[in-house]
């Protein structure tokens, strides 16, 4: 049976509690200069000399005493005395005070002649100009800078004492394998550590990972208790929902005392806070977003407030291109694109499924919707958090609308031309409707290739905008059967559908049409699956007799194919925003002879060269 | 002699030439995927597996087939046909296509029951909805952030193909010494490959510091030599200036081209760039701000021309606080303080010298002045390239003024209070004048510690101003003397001086007064030095008799001294800002009995407790 959370603590209060149970701590470690790049210092740094550490001259010359040049005129020359030789960085000797250049000079009976006096100081660079012995150099709690390590060597500094955090981060469950070994169905990659472990390495912590410990309550308590003696912070990776296999609260909380269980806040929910003597265990849940979520707002907020340096992510002041909902008492966190379309930067929001890692690879930000938001209107300014740097926006190029795997190698293409492409995954009706919005650079649309889908999908919301058109893919669908399609026999076989909308559901019901049968006499007809390549297997597995896959799918499955007409997947791209450089580069790298010529993939086929 | 540069090309013709020289190449290396975090992607990286590998339940319960759920009610409950037991994670067996979750269930003789039918999909994780085996998960070009790596492990990717640049770096220079030997009188210690490696490191070079050669042109040729064989940049730190012992030009003019010698930039004019046998050798100037300017600005550029990642530097738009000059002509750079000031951000530059190392350290940002501008107005918006993120300028206290040792101590006390005490150093008129305009938190003021002082040379500017005056230094002044300061024979001592507005100078010149000594008869009345240190050192090593400088530095120095009175150090803040936080803590780091009872230095002496 799985248990349900007492409750859900909001997000600051789960914060301002564990603040609370653990103070801010003085751990140290002392790093040589060339790895604390990065790290923040713990205490002062002093200057171990002056720089110069002598009053050395400027330019190849003279040495001088600047009271014996005084009275030297253009009209009344003057004999150097006592003068020495010097040159560019040698030590002023003791007695002299100034430097005249040597190109200042012309030698008389092998004794230099000048023209003009010489003030205390000429020339020279003092002891101390930049820093004298004993000086500050950084006070404690700075985040050392690449060029900050110059400083430090200059001034004599060879080891930092950086405040440091020892986090042992310890994998848990069963089905987990490690990075390299291939997982069999139902197993899944041990990530979330290696994942916690790149982040809070970048914070400056000192990250130690555990092997695996599967879904058994004494191992788990064991690995806990000398992760616990041997770190400062400890992350438990999953285990920490309310599930059968769920461990972690059973075992931190007779280890100690727990702090919270579950935050609103989503994804990341199923967080789990305990106090082990003194140290603080986090409950990390398992899907991977979720994991980014508490290893962000929490377990990155612990390290600030114990004195590292959180991870720089800019803000930016951006409008939403959709609506967003959020149920309200959540604080929810959206991966999100950004891009500058025609002067304003819009922002689309990804998937926010706690599994769906790849929406945050595809995002270069994210936006957080307080608890008190019960959702976002569209057009309304928000914040964004960049996870890239905001120089980056300006190359970048917004795509809405259906997941072409064309558009990976379009996507790489531009990358040639210093652009990035993010696709934000929507219906051809979506890719459409931001293009009326103008709240991107373009979209991507399936459709299937005839004159009144173009019109009755696109044109009629688009009636006044002029647009430009790329095809970038084209697909032969029909039916895909296992037997002959017999068409007195049609209403025997069991199909399975495609969603409305889509150019397979539009060909299937012409054809239907055709043969005159009645869609609802036709078993599997409301049976609809999601893509294409679920069809074929459907088919090849016999949980139906046919259904609708383009020509390339069904002979990879061995399967009969009859052809019903094609599917074109097309780039619309308003024509005045073809003057900006990206948008232009995305034109000519879609119509490309190379690009055109790229074989594809399965899913949807290309024939456009 | 020295030698001139023929001309100065300006920044923008001289990284077009370079660009034009050295087109961008495929260098490409493999990584680890925990070393991959900032590197940049060689290739496009595609999914090895489909995540999930199979359709997987969501929660535990039984695995139907939706088709047999059909009918079931609240008012007519269903038992379940053909179903299998399931939990959360585990793959759903292959004739399944929905989860009914356990609560939904219960049991009537030993068959589980349920009152509403199950839609195809239901509870269950499909298949490659995350991502599917095949798909991109990145495209080439992408700098790889933290928690890509989670990702990427997910997909299956071990080791990622990322672009490389291998950079040789050759320090040149007799005078050097390396890190960690004390260096003598006229010897540097060798840092800037140092900064160079920590820099180049960060946007995603691999660095190797070649060993240093002494100024030998046959010695500096060998190295060159082997550096430019074994990598595909060359940076030789130091002798590319126009000076006799500058060997570079005709090193790498013998080996090679030269592409351009001396920019018009400031600092970092002497650079030199040539190319042989098709690869960059960069001659990088010894001044370390210098070198900082063109590992950014020339390297840097380089390296992104080359499809590397230049560091992520926010900019921010703010107003500048005082008045810059600048060469018509010349691309200038200024390192600077950024602080926010009752909501304004303000900028105040610190100094510009190529050898003011710590100008760098202690700014937060630097400012570009382009080749195009004269100078920027006081007041004037400009934009200002960050180096630390911008979350920290709310943090951040700007303090305007003399630079006295205490403020030191109370920036490390403040950084315990989460704020970082930025000090730029000016006149205590600067500092007066920048509390009237209201740039800065706070100025710091060094005064006579007499009423008058204080009326005229801060009252007198601020006539309408609240102001909060906190004492955080106190110091005796008085002549310091090699022997005894006999009234009759004044006029025959060497006196040194301090420049006009020092309380130094303001009790010499009353103490003169007193004695009836015309200040114009005084040997050395016209010899200033800048620091009461550099009057003891003048006295003690017999350059002058006698001057003003602290009883303390007197006293280190074994000189005499008569007490002439005491100077003042006080913190200046407009009473209006007290209530902002960081002010607030300011002024409470100020009062504390720790910080008061803290001893000081020698040059401003402490007796405040």
């Amino acid at each position: 049976m799985s248990r349900r959370y007492l409750n859900l603590t909001p997000l600051p209060e789960a914060l301002a509690a564990m603040r609370q149970a653990f103070p801010p701590r003085d751990h140290v470690e002392t790093v040589p200069l060339r790895q604390a790049v990065g790290r923040v210092t713990a205490e002062p740094l002093y200057a171990e000399y002056s720089v110069p550490t002598a009053d050395i001259a400027k330019f190849d010359g003279y040495a001088v005493k600047s009271g014996d040049t005084l009275g030297a005129q253009d009209q009344r020359p003057l004999p150097l005395a006592g003068y020495a030789r010097i040159n560019t960085g040698e030590v002023l000797p003791v007695s002299f005070d100034a430097v005249v250049m040597i190109e200042d000079t012309w030698d008389e009976e092998g004794i230099p002649r000048i023209r003009k006096s010489a003030a205390s100081g000429q020339h020279v660079r003092r002891a101390g100009e930049d820093i004298r012995a004993g000086e500050l150099v950084l006070s404690k709690g700075h985040r050392i800078r690449p060029f900050d390590i110059g400083a430090l060597a200059t001034y004599g500094i060879t080891g930092v004492r950086v405040r440091s955090v020892r986090v042992g981060i310890v994998p848990t469950g069963s089905d987990l394998v490690p990075l390299g070994v291939a997982p069999a169905p139902g197993q899944t990659i041990e990530t979330n550590t290696l994942m916690a472990e790149a982040y809070l390495t970048r914070i400056g912590a000192t990250c130690r990972r555990y092997e695996i410990v599967p879904d058994d309550p004494d191992m788990i308590r064991e690995v806990v208790e000398k992760a616990v003696a041997e770190n400062d912070l400890v992350i438990l990776s999953a285990g920490s929902s309310a599930g059968t296999r769920d461990f972690a609260r059973d075992v931190v909380g007779a280890l100690g005392e727990i702090v919270f269980h579950g935050i609103a806040v989503r994804p990341g929910k199923p967080v789990l806070l305990a106090n082990v003597g003194g140290k603080p265990v986090l409950g990390m849940p398992g899907y991977p977003v979720a994991a980014q979520t508490v290893l962000r707002e929490v377990a990155g907020n612990l390290l600030a407030w114990w004195g590292l340096s959180p991870l720089p992510g800019e803000e930016l002041a951006v409008r939403l291109s959709k609506r967003l909902a959020s149920d309200l008492g959540f604080d929810e966190f959206v991966p999100v694109s950004v891009g500058r379309v025609d002067g304003t930067c819009w922002v689309t929001p990804h998937p926010r499924g706690g599994g769906i890692q790849m929406a945050v690879v595809r995002a270069n930000g994210y936006l957080h919707i307080p608890a008190a938001r019960e959702g976002i209107e569209a057009g309304e300014e928000v914040r964004v958090r960049l996870t890239v740097p905001s120089a980056s926006i300006a190359r970048t190029l917004v795509c809405v609308g259906e997941r072409i795997p064309a558009l990976n190698e379009l996507g790489n293409r531009l990358s040639d031309a210093g652009y990035l492409l993010h696709c934000c995954n929507a219906s051809t009706m979506g890719g459409v409707l931001a293009v009326r919005a103008k709240t991107c650079h373009a979209a991507s649309v399936a459709l299937p290739e005839t004159e009144a889908a173009w019109n009755d999908r696109v044109l009629r919301y688009l009636p006044d905008v002029d647009l430009l058109r790329v095809q970038i893919a084209r697909t032969e669908l029909g039916i895909a059967s296992a037997g002959d399609l017999d068409a007195g026999s049609l209403e025997s076989l069991r199909f399975v559908n495609r969603p409305k909308g889509t150019a397979a559901r539009v060909f299937f019901d012409a054809w239907l049409d055709r043969q005159g049968i009645d869609t609802g006499r036709l078993a599997g007809y409301e049976h609809e699956v999601r893509t294409p390549g679920a069809v074929a297997a459907a088919v090849g597995n016999g949980f139906a007799d046919a259904g609708v896959c383009p020509a390339r799918t069904a002979e990879e499955a061995g399967l009969r194919f009859t052809p019903l007409g094609y599917e074109s997947c097309d780039l619309l791209i308003r024509q005045e925003l073809a003057a900006d450089d990206g948008v232009a580069s995305l034109i000519r790298a879609a119509r490309s002879p190379e690009f055109r010529a790229y074989p594809g993939s399965a899913g949807k086929g290309r024939n456009l060269a």
